[in-house]
């Protein structure tokens, strides 16, 4: 599917959708681009996207009709809404969320889809926007399977893992996963760091001895060494992140599933963007730490699992 | 240091040690070997050790005396106590502590063996029994810039990463830096796969899309697989790990600091020890995990960090 020129319908261009459609775009098929804020699709309009005024505008005869926005309200607006995919006159053949969103959402916009003879995948995304402007990202990929086999070439002009992982909702899922990974790495590294730095140690010299052994992570390697440098630019934002953890809290839940690690950086989190650093990236928890170390020595070892 | 031929005293000869001690003696070293039960010292006495009945009947006469023992009071008894090494006739030129320790220890002996002209390093290591059989072991070093230079080349038979992280002591906040990492970054990699497992996920499947990216780490590459297979074997044992866990938190709060992620890890090991788990592997984690989910969905997410 990837090598005929294709009707592509893009609705989102954030950091990281920008970047995802300009690789759709430069493989030579035709986008039609809609997004909450028409600046931010400028540089894409300029390189010969068209502008749709609505998501439905956007997939009205399209082959596929792309979302990656901010959050499962946006994404049900975008595809179940008034004017969002599904309502096009001339439907598209396929549509892929690649937003991190609800499992149970990509579930039922599949059924949706499905009943209107449309396929639906959910496709969310991990590797950030220097993947997202690399094509190095990692897809988790969620729905049935000839619908993932025919989008998958496409996928591939974004990321260089794109894997199915069962059916609709179980790329969402996939990426829950990836995030809890991530919350507790992050707290790791960024409790680590500050150990070290009180420590009187080098932090940048620990990170070489850390990072290559058992303890190594993308995080500690990534993240760490901008950490030392006090850059706390995103990355991926604090704001977004915490979305993420809310929902892989509350699937979670619905599971039975209790996950201390994960409940422990929602609430640090949720802390962090109290303290009016919600746009920073996710490295930030660092100055968190910081704080509380330095304002109360014994406030969060209380309570929580004896 | 290495290309002569040394005489070592070597203390400890447990799954790490007896590894470690066999690359010293392949190099064609004199090794001197007193461990607490010697039946654990047999292959390495065919191969050509010999016997000391007492750290100091190891060290008496030896260029370097090293330890790799089990906790901060064996490690004291080793060299500081009336059969330890500094109090042999011949003094050791350096002696060497390689068990993850006390930082203040390391200082302590540090300082007593200055005062006999002993020069002494701390070098706890990491990366495992796969680490110390194959000799990549990362080995974080403290102790006075000669001393350290003058070990070096030997420490470089033992491991792939040797780096000196500053003075007495540096070594083992290294260590505890590194342990801070493993344990927060356990408790996403069990977390995670318990909630692939419950959303129905083929977790080894999961581990392909999230390992390579911002969420990757040695755990969950390494023992991720491990965990879904249902082997937790040692590798590196939760008793163990849970002598470190208290070292790093009783350094952590003699500093002022406040670090939550490493307290939670320290409640939910010693949780897992008490169900009767303390000589299998770190990833064993992951059984405490399902039996909490499956006991009593709401116990740990409550109290800790509001």
């Amino acid at each position: 599917m990837a090598e005929a020129k294709l009707r592509i319908g893009w609705i989102g261009t954030g950091v990281m959708g920008a970047a995802m459609a300009g690789h759709v775009l430069a493989a030579g098929h035709h986008v039609a681009i809609h997004t909450r804020t028409r600046a931010k699709a400028a540089a894409l309009l300029e390189r010969g996207a068209s502008w749709a005024e609505t998501p439905r505008e956007a997939a009205e005869g399209a082959d596929v009709a792309i979302s990656i926005v901010g959050d499962p309200a946006d994404v049900q607006a975008t595809h179940l809404g008034p004017a969002g995919t599904l309502s096009a006159a001339r439907r598209p053949r396929f549509i892929i969320d690649m937003t991190t969103s609800r499992p149970s959402l990509a579930r039922r916009i599949h059924a949706e889809a499905k009943a209107r003879g449309v396929g639906s995948v959910d496709a969310p995304v991990s590797g950030g926007d220097v993947g997202a402007r690399n094509a190095t990202l990692s897809i988790m990929v969620g729905g049935d399977e000839p619908d993932v086999e025919a989008v998958t070439p496409l996928l591939g002009l974004m990321g260089a893992i794109v894997v199915r992982q069962g059916g609709a909702g179980a790329g969402q899922h996939t990426k829950m996963v990836n995030q809890i990974l991530i919350a507790a790495t992050m707290m790791g590294v960024c409790e680590g760091l500050l150990y070290a730095s009180r420590a009187g140690l080098d932090a940048l010299r620990v990170i070489e001895s850390v990072g290559a052994g058992a303890a190594g992570s993308w995080a500690i390697s990534n993240l760490g060494p901008r950490i030392v440098r006090g850059d706390f630019e995103p990355g991926f934002a604090v704001e977004h992140f915490i979305k993420d953890l809310g929902i892989a809290l509350e699937e979670a839940r619905a599971m039975g599933l209790d996950l201390p690690a994960l409940a422990l950086a929602a609430r640090l989190y949720e802390r962090l963007r109290e303290a009016g650093h919600g746009r920073l990236g996710t490295q930030s928890l660092a100055l968190l730490l910081e704080s509380m170390s330095a304002a109360s020595p014994a406030l969060a070892t209380d309570g929580g699992i004896q």
